[in-house]
């Protein structure tokens, strides 16, 4: 029995996309052998990766100059590699304070170049994003970096920052959820092993005028020109994740593209949020409404120790992954482009009824 | 039909692997989910992870006082990792050039640190590696690296040099073909995509001693500390290609292990070999026969104008990815691990039928 699974990541992904993979995986089309045996450099695999970046264009209404790359070791590997690539002597990186996530880019970044904090929600308890004029920029910055969804904190962006520098983003948990304002970005990332592919790969955006500019002296596989000039094929790519991305475009596109992924997302989440806001204080969400996930809900139950038996019984019921990040404790629904709406429905109906239960 | 695969990497794999894969792709063991849209944090993958790193230790006889890790970006990636953490003021990287990957491994550590070439075979035409009498090592080496097999070149080390200094390698394309000693290394690293997996991490053992001396002022995805402590698990690790190297190791294990694996790639490589010298001149291999490879057996028609049909009659009958690297053109046999000996006796009955046709 196929159950909901709330994984933060690596997490569900769509069934129809898993059981085609499942068909072709020993002899791929006919070729007698499986995608992940053939050589990189040969027509059925060019056709997946061209096909998968040709889609994700697509879907995502990425402009022409903007160059579309792959590259392995995750956000964290982008971590570093946007710093060192971008900060030059005497430039700046600003980096937006929103959760875990977001601190960890600001420490990977700080050693490759000068890097400030141009707002912070620490003393907030990471409850809400800035307003842009909570923003304090210093001269000499070359991008501003935000994370668009903080996976821990369940905290989201639903304005985009106005400022007069490049944006650098993380995408990594809300990744094709919603369309991206691309005029405001010079680099966009995130891991794919959320809302698009198993883990193993990230998915970025640059500007291509950029490249003119990033560094050159660094290890090859750490540069973005690179990257980007040689189709993200200079050495083997993540052959897997970038097959199975393919295929999750290819379905995105046929439930409606972007725009059905926003309207499933708000409508999963909000089914969620609607419980706990209507639970009497029973389960409560720490978040400002105005900066709420529509990707990962986090929740508490009023009564800490019930939690565990929440996790469990939902567990039991076929739900999965509820449990919260183990930094912070608590429950976490992350629902992704691949939770069906009956997910979210479930989950709701037993949180109803836990609570009508124990309340 | 499966055919056989000579292909470079990605390559063929065990068929038992793939089968077992595919049949439980959807629903991994009553889950409810696939392996790859599992939390890495959750029991089964976590079983997946330690199951083959212990298998790795116990086939490759690794010593308990090696940490083992799996870090993304290929062997590409592990060029600048290698020395921006273990280079420091000081001391310096020396590199012995047997071909086209050990000379990107020494352009990528002069980024980080002071390299030096101790031996070059390009006057040689990359025919051979040396004699460790003909290594010119400099006061304050910290390492030597080497490349154990050039996948382009089809050049092998049959003996280890002997060095005063640790040696690190690349042992990306004869991966666990072979015992290693132990003693003389600090590092050994390759990426999985030939013997072990598909494509998309590295598997990189590590001196544990060596730690306490590696940089600490680097972004967290490129520092070895973090990876050896954290288990491969600071942050996501690509699951796929370490998920199906558990089952590689499992499948290795019960074929004989590691002198198994060396026993018959002399078996395969030394057929093709055979048949080439005894072509009379018909075929072609430009490597002294003490540095011929056993995994990449690379050969010329002396009538190169034949290759193009060679490789395409070859392929009709079943035999694909014959095609010499596109740098250095002709042709060439891989014949990895997961290559049936009965692909090698194909390819050698079909290049004496060839010869007996066109020659």
């Amino acid at each position: 029995m196929r159950i909901f699974n709330f994984s933060a990541g690596p997490c569900t992904l769509p069934l129809p996309v898993l059981e085609e993979v499942q068909a072709e995986f020993v002899d791929y089309r006919e070729t007698g052998m499986s995608m992940v045996e053939m050589s990189h450099r040969t027509p059925p695999y060019e056709a997946v990766h061209d096909g998968a970046i040709a889609l994700a264009r697509e879907l995502f209404a990425v402009p022409e100059d903007f160059d579309v790359m792959f590259i392995q070791g995750g956000a964290t590997m982008q971590f570093a590699m946007l710093a060192m690539n971008l900060l030059t002597p005497g430039s700046k990186g600003a980096y937006i304070d929103t959760g875990i996530w977001a601190s960890k880019a600001i420490q990977d970044g700080a050693h490759y170049g000068e890097v400030y904090t141009a707002w912070s929600g620490k003393e907030l308890a990471y409850t809400r994003v800035p307003d842009s004029a909570e923003l304090t920029l210093q001269d000499d910055t070359r991008y501003v970096h935000m994370t668009s969804n903080e996976t821990i904190g369940g905290v989201q962006y639903h304005e985009w920052p106005e400022v007069a520098v490049p944006l650098v983003a993380d995408m990594s948990s809300d990744y094709m959820s919603r369309p991206i304002p691309w005029e405001k970005f010079d680099l966009v990332y995130g891991g794919v092993q959320k809302n698009l592919a198993p883990a193993g790969s990230t998915l970025v955006f640059i500007r291509r005028s950029i490249l003119e500019h990033t560094r050159r002296d660094l290890g090859i596989y750490l540069r973005y020109d690179i990257h980007a000039t040689k189709n993200s094929m200079y050495n083997t790519p993540p052959v897997f994740p970038i097959y199975v991305m393919e295929k999750v475009l290819r379905w995105m596109q046929a439930e409606g593209g972007l725009s059905a992924m926003e309207k499933k997302a708000d409508q999963r989440a909000g089914l969620i949020y609607e419980t706990i806001d209507n639970s009497d204080g029973f389960y409560t969400n720490p978040i400002e409404p105005a900066s709420r996930s529509n990707m990962n809900v986090v929740f508490r139950i009023a009564d800490n120790d019930r939690e565990p038996q929440f996790i469990a019984e939902a567990a039991e019921k076929g739900m999965s992954g509820l449990k919260g990040h183990r930094s912070v404790g608590g429950c976490r629904a992350s629902v992704y482009n691949a939770m069906p709406l009956a997910g979210a429905e479930a989950l709701t109906e037993f949180m109803v009824d836990f609570k009508q239960r124990v309340g």
